[in-house]
């Protein structure tokens, strides 16, 4: 995984021990040989949604078998409303059924919903199982397969039961971004933009300046993305395992985020909620004289260029959704907590990592800017 | 504490930090203090059976809010067939419902199956929160609520979900074993007297010395076996936290103690069925030429002391034993794991702590065992 083929190996480290995020076109064929190196076990349980399943997971069942591989394959009904403990339930007895014991390696193949519903599977089966991540989507590779974190969503809110169990490894193959559609590229990519506003205004600018590239899935601009999006949040989540401190900034856009979601019934993109979250939570910030000025217009017009920020959660009743930033976990003592930025590439970190806002400006801002955004 | 008020304090190496067991007479009264130096927090979240909740729960709840503390009870109804993931999700959304967040500790107050349900629930709410265990029954004392192990059953078998999650702190009273009736605590002694068989032949021996006094459940008898218990177990899961090795002599017993549980429906106690399974797995040693010969009369004796090991399962279809073997936890590669001892006090370690048995032999000595007790 040298740079001479173009391939990139990120190191992350972990409590129960380090992991490696391999990038690299076409590894996808590689993955016998490198869930054997990296979590051999005596049966390998491939787990993928009914999208996934035909497009990648059954072909390398195939490649599996044919490497002498003990494998089998599980497949759930697609679809974020499926990331439920029903599933789980459902996943978890399909593996007993079939006789899985401990010496079993889990391997989810797919987006961030396989991954987490996944992970979460191998979190506890048997009270816990290694996992290896295979993200197929652009989400799941810049985000969501990095940092060990699994669950499923419950009816108060997105990942609120779950587990922190860290991969074993992340084996990321930027072709498979080719069959996503440019709307699901645009989800994947408001990750990198926020790793972006968080960490790094250059890389922000740079996501921006190759939007076309990204959007049209070029393999070598996904790659280049995936690579540095992973690089920043691998230094984030080795420095901060649990969320106990540093880790919380990658919630920036998530707290407006995640109660547009919930009040929308999930029925939203996730980067588009998040996206949409950013620039309230940056407005937020400029309003509490936290974040520098401009810095929501600087975000807005880069989330634009992805056609993202726009959505203004406009049929949701305000209310709603301000109901549901109750429910989020980022709540501590029944409040609920914002990630802020200083400029764009920085946050504020002046007390804690996440901050607790007047809830009246957390009001205002929401519904000012519907107001605005819908012209009244 | 220290000896002077016969409290004792074992510390528990753990991975995620080491932790306390305290055990002490009276002990409950200081729950409050307790909790709050050990797993400080927002709010408390004390869980508890319909049993022992109005007996211990409520009371300590009552003394948690005359302290200052914020503390809610969740009362689940009791028994080993609601350790299930039905409860695990009722409490999981109650606890959400009432608005705990991450600064949450749950405080499971009960007997295995209560600490073993509301540790899951800690394990998993939120990707985490702490939990302190205050065991009330003999088996949660000497044996559950130390090592971190938590999880629900499901069809195919016991504890086949979980996670490892260990507590911040185990807070032991003996005094509450009071409340217990005899047959319960012969239960819980089954597990001492598995320390006992597989650790330290003496201490088998002082326990069943003391039989009577344990069965009346005498504080000082009560507490030196907790105690005792603890050590030994502390000394092997700080060892040995995950399971990957010595921890699994702990399984003595429980292979086919596990099977006879499950072909039971869960309606034999676990001590009965792990005094048994005892039996049969030292029998199955001594068959294969492993065990000492007379190791099985040594230990059914001293199980006789305490009620235990007489059962033989008479009801249930053999076949329906053996199969359940076959979806034991402690099965690798479709094959059945057993602990043999080499004598009373020693476990046989040669090529590993645990061993794959000839099929037929396990076959033929739970057959002949109960054709032998039922005079056939």
């Amino acid at each position: 995984m040298a740079g001479d083929d173009g391939g990139r190996r990120i190191d992350v480290r972990a409590g129960a021990g380090d992991y490696p995020v391999l990038i690299q076109r076409g590894l996808l064929e590689r993955v016998p040989e490198l869930i054997e190196r990296y979590a051999p076990a005596a049966r390998y349980a491939v787990i993928a949604d009914s999208r996934v399943a035909p497009l990648y997971a059954a072909p390398l069942v195939e490649a599996c078998s044919a490497s002498g591989l003990e494998v089998e394959l599980f497949v759930f009904p697609e679809g974020e409303r499926n990331k439920t403990r029903k599933q789980w339930s459902i996943l978890t007895d399909a593996l007993l059924s079939s006789g899985f014991g401990r010496d079993t390696t889990v391997v989810a193949v797919g987006g961030g919903v396989t991954g987490d519903l996944a992970g979460f599977v191998a979190a506890t089966f048997l009270r816990g199982v290694p996992v290896v991540q295979v993200p197929t989507s652009l989400v799941a590779m810049i985000d969501a397969s990095v940092g060990g974190k699994t669950g499923v969503d419950v009816r108060a809110g997105k990942n609120l039961v779950g587990a922190f169990h860290p991969p074993r490894a992340v084996l990321a193959d930027p072709e498979t971004a080719a069959t996503l559609d440019r709307e699901e590229r645009a989800q994947g990519l408001a990750e990198a933009l926020k790793h972006g506003a968080v960490l790094d205004a250059d890389y922000f600018h740079a996501l921006t300046a190759a939007a076309a590239a990204l959007l049209d899935g070029e393999p070598q601009a996904v790659l280049d993305a995936v690579a540095r999006s992973v690089a920043l949040k691998a230094d984030v989540v080795s420095k901060d395992e649990q969320e106990a401190g540093l880790r919380e900034i990658l919630n920036f856009g998530h707290t407006y985020g995640h109660a547009l979601e919930a009040a929308a019934g999930f029925a939203v993109g996730h980067g588009t909620a998040v996206a949409r979250g950013m620039i309230l939570e940056a407005r937020l910030g400029e309003r509490l004289g936290i974040t520098r000025a401009g810095t929501t217009e600087e975000l807005e017009e880069g989330l634009r260029r992805f056609g993202l920020g726009a959505f203004e959660g406009g049929g949701l009743p305000a209310e709603k959704v301000l109901g549901f930033l109750g429910a989020d976990k980022k709540v501590r003592g029944g409040r609920a907590r914002f990630v802020l930025l200083r400029r764009l590439g920085e946050v504020h970190a002046d007390g804690g990592w996440s901050h607790v806002v007047p809830l009246d400006a957390v009001r205002d801002v929401f519904t000012q800017s519907r107001s605005a955004a819908e012209g009244i």
